[in-house]
């Protein structure tokens, strides 16, 4: 029987506040394969980029994100897809989608967190959401949005691929208590063994994968936000996995589980950022005709 | 008097022989700064990517570059704008446009040519129009493709900016006795002053300005050719300007010219071809519904 898939343009940018990863959702929707017999649904995103967002429940914004949280999941409702591709914004976009998986594929769908950092801090650690999703959809994270969520994920059936360890240090011990899976890049450079491990012992059968793109190395992609031209230090983990050994673990999963979820996130392509400054402060780009 | 702008999304690759211009152009349609005043024309280019370009006359892929080029005059023709922005594509994009410039306002055209490499080789030094097109507005060139220009570009109305001075070794002796002016990156990295220089002794009111990305710092800029992640060695020159730098020549330029003409050429976007490659290869992107 047919599936349907369908494609969620989700540039949320409040979850890290940094208004340009509205662009960078944007133009990713022309960079993946295209598709024209899967719809695209562009979520609604507040666009008040120069007013500063205040700390409502201890998260910067959280009443916009609120509403884009609210939207992404009426509109899921709705549709009723049995496959989510989603273009991101910052890693918050995962939640309502996830949610939405959850309902449907129940205690056989795994998540499968790519991402240099583990998004599991909790408003004492933080003020941001894209820090908290996959916090939020265990029923911890930011109290607020793990509220809203109808189908709490199991914390065996979350493996996180690439994570840079150190960033697994107890920050909340309520969320290290959870003993959540990982494999570290080192243990993914030759097989995907840990993943596939995991998937077998937790007999999961649907998969939905976070790809946040910082989980790559800035050296293999640069358009993410370690990759800044010119920048001297990083304050937080760099990922190290290259696109190949991501393609080779999503290749490897997809033959023993079905890939029903598919997010990216926090696409930062600097190139395509500071062009598009420079050029419109040039004469031919910025006079009225 | 209101002046009339349009855009052409040329996304010619024949001319380097690299289909990844052909998507380098489609993207920089939606990076640069949007404006829904100004039509923007698509150049019907030939995608027949997997069929080898043959050589004729001396050129890879003439007759497809012939077709093209022929096009693009016709549009222009009955168009009749006042300016020209050209969303490139390989470097020969600029030779229609900046005949039609030419035509139009004649000795009063200057040609700024930002780009690591000269592009005034000849059948001689190469088969790949896009080494070639500024030799061809010039009257040299290639002869197929120079004795289309309607108006031949006296040499002291061209300027090299960031050229790699090596790349000016003769190559063809005719060329090089052209004695065209030039200013390498480190004679602008302070000030614009050359370029002014030239604008003033040579009385340039209207400027057509070439921006080959390449003459770009692949460490400022990465959606270039020399910028491929991991690659070890390049066997051209490579560019050393900051985007930064070709601002400030373009904005001090503007006070003093007109820009009536940008081309910006030989866009490639490695994160955007890389990551639409992988993406291809995972079951959600590439199954049929």
């Amino acid at each position: 029987m047919s599936k349907k898939t369908i494609r969620l343009l989700f540039p949320q940018w409040q979850g890290g506040n940094n208004r340009d990863y509205y662009f960078g959702a944007e133009l990713l929707a022309h960079i993946v394969p295209q598709n024209e017999q899967e719809k695209l649904i562009r979520i609604p995103v507040n666009q008040a980029f120069d007013q500063p967002l205040p700390i409502e429940h201890g998260i910067e914004g959280a009443s916009q994100l609120m509403e884009q949280l609210t939207a992404t999941t009426e509109i899921l409702e709705e549709e009723n897809p049995d496959k989510i591709i989603i273009l991101g914004g910052d890693c918050a976009v995962s939640q309502a989608p996830f949610d939405y998986l959850a309902g449907r594929y129940k205690n056989n769908l795994g998540i499968l967190w790519l991402d240099a950092h583990p998004d599991v801090a909790t408003i004492k650690d933080s003020t941001r959401d894209h820090e908290m999703v996959l916090g939020n959809l265990l029923g911890k994270g930011a109290p607020l949005f793990a509220h809203k969520v109808k189908n709490v994920i199991n914390p065996e059936n979350v493996f996180f691929a690439g994570l840079i360890y150190d960033e697994l240090r107890p920050r909340d011990q309520e969320v290290n208590r959870l003993n959540l899976r990982h494999a570290a890049p080192e243990k993914l450079r030759e097989n995907s063994q840990p993943i596939l491990e995991w998937i077998q012992e937790n007999q999961i059968k649907e998969l939905a994968v976070h790809f946040d793109l910082d989980v790559l190395s800035p050296q293999d992609f640069r358009s993410i936000y370690p990759a800044e031209p010119h920048l001297k230090e990083f304050d937080a983990a760099i990922g190290s996995l290259t696109l190949q050994e991501v393609t080779r673990i999503l290749t490897d999963t997809s033959k023993q589980t079905d890939i029903v979820g598919l997010s990216i996130a926090e696409h930062m392509p600097w190139d395509a950022i500071n062009l598009r400054k420079a050029l419109s402060q040039i004469s031919i780009f910025n006079e009225k005709g």
